[in-house]
């Protein structure tokens, strides 16, 4: 009997968590299509390892948008004016490395493919434990994202897919993530995480340096990142 | 004493809807945002008439992104393989016309610059009774995308802003939308709502003309289209 293939979008940026996502996504689906997005990110070196990974876990399609959001721009990660802050301990809130409803945009645009290609799952990496407190990495807002996208789609409508956001990392540590992404064979020294890079090696010193440091250190795996 | 300033973002294409949409935002709030895409759609010249019409009402900005967006090509308004139907009063279900997702990446990208400006209201002119039974128009994905907004963005999250998308026409037939857009003095001759146009003029025939030419038969008011 003819077995339906299992489609999945992945949002896929080329740090620890989108590539330890899009790992377990290949582990869960037959035929995986990798989106990533070129928005003026200070960490576009990051966009070499999405096309690396995509590439390396058998991604049927890598497509990589170039977005014309200038809404985009106030934000600590896009604006040259707008300095990307080092990690403290002490600071609260959400920091000014946000970027305005960026996961928004991405997983809209993560269910525009799925539906043109009847994937059921979309795959986005967020976390929500060793996280730089964004609001749209929460499981509420996702939740809320998931109900919406049925809600919006003709394909899910009228009931041949239902879309299913799906966040296999959203309740691990870094360190957790970081020894699964090992068992499913990461090579995390492919990977940057780093929001202010100089020449693709990572600053050491800011917000996601410093989780993803710590996330090696717990975890009992050699720090592979490749620093300046 | 210093009265906040009401600021709105208007998702403005140019057809009959978002037009009075927009006439209606800007007789309602003190400062317009005013947003169009460029996504391939055969009826660009829409385009022409949002120009016009954003300055005519008054917007403080009118900006047009282009679109990146290669899964909208899915559809009969954007691909030149697909045709556009004819309107025909016993075709069902959604049609050829709808694009993947359109008004959920349109919303979102809404999202991203009504944070920036610290816009409260989003204004959409979606309507779902003479409409061309697109999901994304309906009110069920309306008040969905509000919730979901409202876990999105930093400054609603930290109570600074509330989101609203504001569909005032969505109980509208397409006479009352008509009668609406007179008082508020739209020239519908600079609006455009064709799917398949030739050099600006509408054909007469698609779906989007069908409904319009009704529009006005029922609303009293002549019909100012230009036809080809």
């Amino acid at each position: 009997m003819f077995k339906q293939k299992k489609k999945a979008v992945v949002l896929l940026s080329g740090g620890i968590d989108s590539t330890t996502c899009m790992a377990v996504a290949a582990s869960e689906t037959d035929e995986i299509y990798a989106l990533s997005f070129d928005y003026g990110q200070k960490h576009s070196a990051e966009l070499e390892f999405a096309r690396f990974n995509a590439e390396n876990f058998g991604a049927t399609v890598h497509r990589i948008l170039k977005l014309d959001n200038i809404f985009f721009q106030n934000s600590a990660l896009t604006n040259k004016d707008i300095a990307v802050p080092k990690y403290s301990p002490y600071s609260a809130g959400i920091p000014a490395t946000y970027v305005p409803a960026r996961n928004t945009v991405f997983l809209s645009y993560a269910l525009s493919w799925a539906e043109t290609v009847r994937a059921e799952a979309i795959y986005i990496g967020v976390n929500s434990i060793d996280y730089s407190g964004y609001p749209d990495c929460r499981p509420e807002f996702i939740s809320a994202f998931e109900k919406m996208a049925n809600l919006a789609v003709k394909e899910a409508v009228e009931g041949r897919i239902s879309i299913k956001i799906k966040t296999p990392l959203i309740s691990m540590t870094k360190a957790e993530i970081i020894r699964k992404g090992k068992e499913l064979g990461i090579d995390y020294s492919k990977t940057i995480s780093c929001y202010n890079p100089s020449e693709g090696r990572a600053c050491g010193c800011c917000d996601s340096c410093i989780i993803r440091k710590k996330g090696f250190e717990k975890s009992g795996f050699a720090d592979e990142t490749i620093y300046v």
